[in-house]
C-alpha cells in the first residue's frame, strides 16, 4: 500500500479542505473542517484534531496549507511574496514553524504593482497559479495570461513561468451584489449564457466601453421596460454586461493578444470562456480545484527541493 | 391674504410631500404622507386626507404630482413622454383625471434612445429639469449638461431647452452597496472629500480610465494593506473612483466640454463639483429641492396655458 508522506490543505476564510498525500501527490484520505473565519484561533487544535488519525505512531505528517490561513485573520501571517515570483521562490517564502511537533509550512500570498500602477494582493491563487504550471506545462514557455474568476477575479500574466505581476477585479462581487440587492434583475432566473440576453450584455459592454460599466448597469432595468429584455433574462444580461467589461479591461491592460488559460470552476470556465469567445480570445480552462491541489503538491515538492 | 390656487406633489416611493401654493407657486402649507411603496392602492385616500383640510368649501384644488405616483407601483401608470422634449411637452403628456372631484395631473417620466444606444427611463427627475430650467434661465440658450446625482444618477443633455437625450449610472447605488457589503472600506469612516485619499481615488480613475471601474474597485483594500491610504479614509477612496468613473464616462459620452449644472443636494454638490473640478469642467448648483417644486409650479403653469 502507498505510504502517506504529507498533508495538503486549502484552507480559505469559510472552508478548510484536507488531503493526505503520497510522495508522488496522489490522495490516500480526505477530511474538511471549517474556515479561519471560524477557526480563528484555534486554527493549531482544528488541524491537528483531523491530522492525528493519519499520522504514523509518534511522526505527525508535515502540513502545507494556503489560503486565508496564511493572513492576518488566520493562523499566523505569511507576508506576501512580492512579483516576479517563480513557483520555487513562493515555497522559498514559505512560511515554516512547528506545532505539537509538527512541520507546517503556510504558503504566501503575492504583492505587485499592477498594470495600473497600484498596488495588487492575492492569496490562495498563488497555489492555484502553481498547480496550473504543472498541470499545463506549455504555460511555462512565453507570455501567457491567466484569468482566475471569483469573487474578486485576478488576471496574471506570465513571462516564461514567471509571475510578472496581476490585476484583481471585483466582477464576481459586483455580480452578486446587484443581482441580490438591486433593483435591476428583480424577478429574474439565474443567469444563463443560453439566454440571448446574455449575448446583447457582452455586446453593449464590448461595444461601448469608453462609456464604462456604471453608465450601462442600468440598461438591465430600462431594457426590460422596452421590452427589448425579457425579465426572467435580466440576470444573464447584468453577468453578461460584468463579464464583457471585465474582459474588455483586462485586454486593454495586458494587450496580450494570446489564448488565455482559465483556472475556475467548469461553471465560470464556460462564462469567461463564451465572453472570450466573442473577443476572438482563444479560451481554455484547467479546473480549479485541481489546480489547487496540484499546486500544493508542487510547492511540497519544492520545498523538499530546498533540503528538507 | 394669499390665496390658495393648487397643490403640488411629489410622491417618490418613499415619501410623499405635498405643498399648498397660490397662482405664483409660493407655499401656504405643507403636508408629507407615505411613499407610493406603502401607500399602493390607496393613493387616493392618502391624498384627499391630506388635501381636504386645505380645500374652499365645495371646491377641491387641483393637484399636480411627479415621481413613482406615476409608475406601474403608484397610483396610475402615466406612460413615458419620448424624447425630445420640451417642459411644455412633458405637461401636454400628463396624466389627467379626477379623483373624488379633485383634478390631478399626473407628470408623465421620460423615455430616450441614450447617447450608448440603448433605452432609458427617468421617473421624477423631468420635473427637477424643468424647474432647473426655471430658476436658471440661462439653461434655455444652447447646448447645456445637467447632472442629477443620486443612487440611479442622470445626465441630460439639452439643447435650447430641450431635453435631447439622458444617460442613467449607477454610481449612487454601486457606492452605497459596496460601501455596505463588501469588505473594502471595513472599518472606515464615512466618505468626505477632505481625506486625501478622496483625490487618490479620483485620480486613479482619471488616469486609468481603458482598465474600467471594475479593475480599479479592489485597489480601495490593497491600497490599505499597503499602506498607501488610511483604513479610516476607505470610504472617501471608493467615492473618488466612483464619482470619478461616473464623471469620466459622462464626458467620453456626451463630449460637452461647457461647464456642468448639478441639480442635487448641497453635499451631492460638492461631492460631483469638486471631481468635475478635477476634469477642469466647471460646475455650478440647483439646490435639487427648490428645482423640485418650482418644476412642478412650471408644469402647473402649462398646464393652465394649455386651457384649463
Amino acid at each position: 500500500m502507498t505510504q502517506a508522506r504529507f498533508i495538503a490543505g486549502d484552507w480559505g476564510t469559510s472552508r478548510l479542505r484536507l488531503f493526505l498525500c503520497d510522495a508522488a501527490g496522489a490522495v490516500l484520505a480526505r477530511a474538511e473542517g471549517p474556515g479561519v473565519a471560524q477557526a480563528g484561533d484555534v486554527c493549531a487544535r482544528v488541524l491537528a484534531e483531523r491530522a492525528e488519525a493519519w499520522d504514523p505512531a509518534g511522526a505527525p505528517l508535515p502540513a502545507i496549507l494556503s489560503g486565508m490561513v496564511g493572513s492576518t485573520i488566520g493562523w499566523r501571517e505569511a507576508p506576501y511574496a512580492a512579483c516576479p515570483v517563480r513557483a520555487s521562490d513562493i515555497a522559498r517564502a514559505a512560511l515554516r514553524f512547528e506545532s505539537e511537533g509538527r512541520a507546517i509550512a503556510i504558503v504566501p500570498g503575492l504583492s505587485c504593482r499592477n498594470p495600473s500602477g497600484v498596488p495588487d494582493v492575492m492569496r490562495g491563487e498563488e497555489t492555484q497559479i502553481a498547480g496550473a504550471l504543472r498541470l499545463g506545462p506549455e504555460l511555462e514557455q512565453g507570455r501567457q495570461l491567466l484569468c482566475l474568476p471569483g469573487t474578486h477575479a485576478k488576471w496574471v500574466l506570465l513571462e516564461d513561468g514567471k509571475v510578472i505581476h496581476f490585476q484583481s477585479t471585483l466582477s464576481g462581487e459586483v455580480f452578486d451584489l446587484l443581482s441580490r440587492h438591486s433593483v435591476l434583475a428583480r424577478g429574474s432566473e439565474a443567469g444563463s449564457t443560453d439566454h440571448p440576453a446574455f449575448a446583447a450584455g457582452v455586446a453593449l459592454a464590448k461595444t461601448q466601453s469608453q462609456a464604462g460599466l456604471l453608465h450601462l448597469l442600468f440598461s438591465t432595468r430600462s431594457r426590460q421596460l422596452a421590452g427589448e429584455i425579457p425579465k426572467a433574462e435580466a440576470a444573464s444580461y447584468l453577468s453578461g454586461l460584468i463579464v464583457s467589461a471585465d474582459v474588455a479591461g483586462a485586454l486593454a491592460l495586458f494587450q496580450a493578444p494570446g489564448p488565455v488559460t482559465l483556472v475556475c470552476t467548469p461553471a465560470l470556465g464556460a462564462l469567461y470562456g463564451r465572453v472570450l469567445q466573442e473577443y476572438a480570445v482563444p479560451a481554455r480552462l484547467i479546473d480549479g480545484d485541481k489546480a489547487a491541489h496540484a499546486g500544493l503538491v508542487a510547492l511540497f515538492a519544492s520545498l523538499e527541493d530546498l533540503g528538507e
